[in-house]
């Protein structure tokens, strides 16, 4: 039986507000020439003190051995199994964009890119162009595409840099369709094949859109091309509201989390533009209005991803120094984790378990004294699953009601 | 979800080498005469320095409180739920002995016995006869038994002692028959009787056997009877490489391992004869043929049965010595551990957890520096399922893709 279901039921509307900080990508691993993990080598004073007065454990995110992409590594610090729940890359970016994308809606993620006199993608990014260069192709691409007999509509919208969504509306489409973006160069585009018999109308649908597209930017460059990848129709979740009585807000400022928040259904603050910007938006946005806080930190996953144990340090160090702006508010529980590890020396995401700290009146506080992987580890909180954090941040926030008599 | 689904899905035909050094039942209990369990008080440098330089914690291999028999504990190591997947022991000791079974086949264990005028059991192992009376005996059997109506065959092998393989081959033939042996003396052998309507045809034909080996055994002593157990259909399982594109190869010595390692579809190499010869045989295997290596040790098990303290210690002290002979070798991960506790003054099996190492380049390596029960249920890898081991190893070896987005 998935626990969390069992939440539902015991939710009550009442008990005290949640704030989540999720340090995206913060799991490390030791460095040897730096003497530690990032986290290890990190002057964090303030998360320290936290992590003393605090609850501490290591997550699991999605399980054993898996190495978790972004979303699936939110939905599960959220409390939806993400193998239960897969969301396509296409629904995320539309929603993050900030697109008002409704139920059914087929979404895309999509690259401009450039390809060579036979069509052989040169460039998947198209030399990054930028956004404004974007703005004007989609712009240009929504006034000249004409998709005839169908009668529903299509969007096509800037995101930033290389990348936009794309956005088919109306009846009877299907979003089963593979990937065009051939995730390599010096090959063409692959059609957006059916991937069975109820998505073949809506294959035929995009042939002909892609169709289109060609002619508009023949004469463009390096951005001659699109790519599409990660087709699917948007199915919402059911809310944390719905599920666990939290009105939500989310304070991020990149697509991918703004997106998993508004499928959750809370509230997205217009982007703060900036990470000390983003610790003081929940300031502003703190009220009688929310339950539940969503304080999204991108760059310690950035860095990880580049290999930069340094520049992991420093975000970490940043993040130390803006704590007591959110510390200090009076937040009945708080909980610090990641949605994944991204140690630099491997540069990329891992399955290695994620700090946890949550800090709460009703906390059986513990002897870990620092906030690094493996003080946690050895926290009473144990080892478990990334989906166990609802539940305790409920439970510790009084938002759950007992179970039998 | 079982979770090693998901491990088939993201594992890649990429990735390094991995070893399992599998020391049977090593896991142990406290002597108060002894000052410690049987790896505490082994003197075991290299065991220590491995875990150091290693991801520790424990397993618990099938489930809370449950004691494993050496099948289960296995197939829970390699990602199979021993809780799915119950496997007989015919079959296992069919595999075992390098019997070359085909699926459907119907597989039963077989004890040579001696029984008394009235057929009552007064050994279950006929003074556990020498190995060439049991060949001789077989070749007996195979040689005088006819089964009229039968139009399959019927297979009669020696396993070792007092030990043989009791295998039919046809059509319409169902393996759900209760045992024979009574497991215990005084009483007659049991008929084996069906356990449903299907069975029925298949119980009558050993039924029939059955009589006619009493008849061709009546004028031997001791071993005028035998006993049957564990009847069952061989259904081969997928095996590691189509699950998880491993390419696995088995030293062991003992039927058991290598059954299961065939039924897995592991290569198993001929029989080492010796502990000694086996770490040496890993070597001499070692190869860009295999990805997956299972090293079985078999007396850690064997002298904690015995509940012979000393002796499983001086099994564990050999072993720390011949360890170098593998980590020498550039195995990407190693993973030491056992398929369940044994400890000598239980002097049986037991449902302990395991202690647990994994050494990689990618490992969190912890803080723990000794290979005993105590020092690794407080790494990194804390207290898990059996089951976990597998994604754990490959996820390490880096033969798993990231899952979502």
């Amino acid at each position: 039986m998935d626990i969390s279901t069992v939440w539902e039921k015991l939710a009550w509307n009442r008990g005290g507000k949640i704030l989540y900080l999720v340090l995206d990508g913060v799991g490390g691993l030791p460095d040897p020439d730096k003497g530690g993990t990032e986290l290890q080598v990190a002057e964090t004073p303030n998360l320290d003190r936290f992590a003393e007065a605090a609850s501490c454990g290591q997550l699991e995110i999605v399980g054993p051995g898996i190495t978790p992409g972004s979303g699936p590594g939110h939905l599960a610090l959220f409390g939806y199994d993400p193998l239960q729940h897969d969301i396509g890359r296409g629904v995320l970016s539309a929603l993050g964009s900030d697109f008002d994308l409704q139920p059914n809606d087929i979404a895309a993620r999509v690259n401009f890119a450039t390809v060579d006199d036979d069509g052989r993608v040169t460039d998947r990014r198209a030399g990054r162009i930028d956004t404004e260069t974007n703005r004007r192709l989609c712009d240009k691409i929504c006034d000249r595409v004409r998709l005839d007999d169908f009668e529903g509509e299509f969007f096509f919208q800037t995101v930033s840099e290389h990348r936009a969504v794309f956005v088919l509306r109306g009846r009877g489409l299907d979003g089963r369709l593979q990937d065009t973006d051939p995730q390599t160069t010096g090959t063409t585009p692959n059609p957006p094949q059916p991937k069975d018999e109820n998505s073949r109308q809506t294959a035929k649908l995009v042939q002909s859109f892609l169709e289109n597209v060609r002619e508009v930017l023949a004469d463009e460059h390096p951005a001659n091309a699109i790519l599409m990848r990660g087709f699917q129709r948007y199915e919402p979740l059911p809310s944390l509201r719905d599920r666990f009585g939290l009105r939500g807000v989310c304070i991020a400022d990149y697509p991918m989390y703004r997106g998993v928040s508004r499928l959750l259904g809370m509230d997205v603050v217009p982007r703060p533009g900036g990470m000390k910007e983003r610790f003081e938006a929940l300031r502003s946005h703190y009220s009688d209005d929310y339950d539940f806080y969503f304080l999204h930190v991108k760059h310690s996953d950035s860095r990880g991803e580049d290999a930069n144990f340094d520049g992991k340090v420093n975000v970490i160090e940043e993040v130390d120094r803006l704590l007591p702006h959110v510390t200090d508010l009076d937040i009945d529980t708080i909980a610090i984790t990641a949605d994944h590890s991204t140690p630099a020396v491997l540069g990329g995401h891992s399955w290695h378990p994620v700090p946890l700290a949550i800090r709460a009146r009703s906390a059986r506080v513990d002897n870990v004294s620092r906030f690094d992987e493996y003080a946690c580890a050895s926290g009473v909180l144990g080892t478990r699953p990334g989906t166990h954090l609802m539940g305790l941040a409920l439970a510790h926030a009084g938002r759950l009601q007992k179970f039998g008599a």
